[in-house]
């Protein structure tokens, strides 16, 4: 049995990483495809669980480091009860967000670094890394607008920070992106959704002849 | 103002850690003491919503890995919102299990090793150590007996692990112990309650001469 690709979606809040998601889960069911379409925080009962705690925090909210430590938890659960043995069953697995959004907001943002986010995927996921990491990128008046439509005046405790913070998270993410070529595509979040949908198959396509 | 003093009591299931806190923040406070008695998982609102995830896990239960990143998350919480903060305002603070409850339960009998424990408190909580931990022994079937009398056939995920597993526990605990006499005090926890606290008084005599 081949083990199965999997494929990770990144970007800031309101990229389109969802849609996008599952647009490619659909394409790939469609060609005949075992597809797992999964998002993080959660994906499991433990890790969702987690999401509800990360999102909503007792209290007066996660520090980074706590923050850190349960996201790397959920990840733990979500690559040990599903991601792992999905890719080893050979089904695809493509997942909304991954151990990048944790470099990204609570390495760069919150102000951990990457070494200790890093450290923290290798103990509890094994350092686990997708095949290939789209990475959405969007304009940030273009986001605003987007999530007034989504969101309104509701937003979690990670989505509602302060606009230093969400741009923290972008500059991290260009230059996770940008250190790692080969594993990531840096593709314009701000085109239609079914221009996204047509430039992330393209990206994918080498996976998609390498699996039959 | 001078730091407070922390103490951590630890030690496996039934070994009279939460009774001998209590006796002991008594005294001290007895004493005109400002103390602060907490327990871990748990001691602020986050770490107690984290500790109810890990002692009624939803789904399957938690694997070793993801246990040890929970533990270490609600330890982050606790020592940032929590302990650093008593110590840095004179006050005592005694723990009713600390940082080496996660080395002999997850990284013992869970299997994922010490390094991966002291790696994760280093992150999250900047490797406080306490003063002073007094590590109550006792011996198996006194144990048997005493978690009988105190939970019946109630327990939870992790006291109601197998016998190798608590076995495992003690082991790690006597090794680590062992390993760092200067700050550990071991103490037979199968005397009398009245007895077994004279004895962590003695032992905790010259913290009380130094802070004053």
């Amino acid at each position: 049995m081949t083990r199965g690709c999997f494929i990770a979606l990144e970007g800031g809040e309101g990229a389109g990483k969802s849609t996008q998601a599952r647009l490619l889960a659909d394409a790939m069911i469609s060609r005949g495809t075992d597809v797992v379409l999964t998002r993080e925080p959660g994906g499991t009962p433990g890790a969702e669980a987690i999401r509800e705690l990360l999102l909503h925090p007792p209290g007066e909210g996660w520090k980074a480091e706590a923050e850190a430590l349960l996201f790397a938890a959920a990840r733990s659960d979500h690559v040990a009860r599903l991601i792992r043995p999905a890719l080893d069953a050979g089904k695809w697995v493509i997942c909304d967000r991954f151990v990048d959004s944790s470099r990204a907001y609570q390495g760069g943002a919150g102000g951990i670094g990457d070494e200790a986010v890093k450290t923290l995927h290798k103990i509890g996921s094994g350092g686990l890394t997708p095949d290939i990491t789209i990475l959405l990128t969007v304009d940030p008046a273009a986001v605003t607008r987007r999530l007034k439509v989504r969101d309104g005046d509701r937003s979690d405790a990670i989505g509602g920070r302060s606009i230093a913070y969400h741009a923290a998270v972008a500059e991290t993410f260009g230059r996770i992106a940008a250190e790692n070529p080969d594993a990531f595509a840096i593709i314009d979040g701000s085109a239609s959704p079914d221009e996204v949908h047509a430039r992330i198959l393209s990206v994918i396509e080498p996976l998609i002849e390498r699996s039959q």
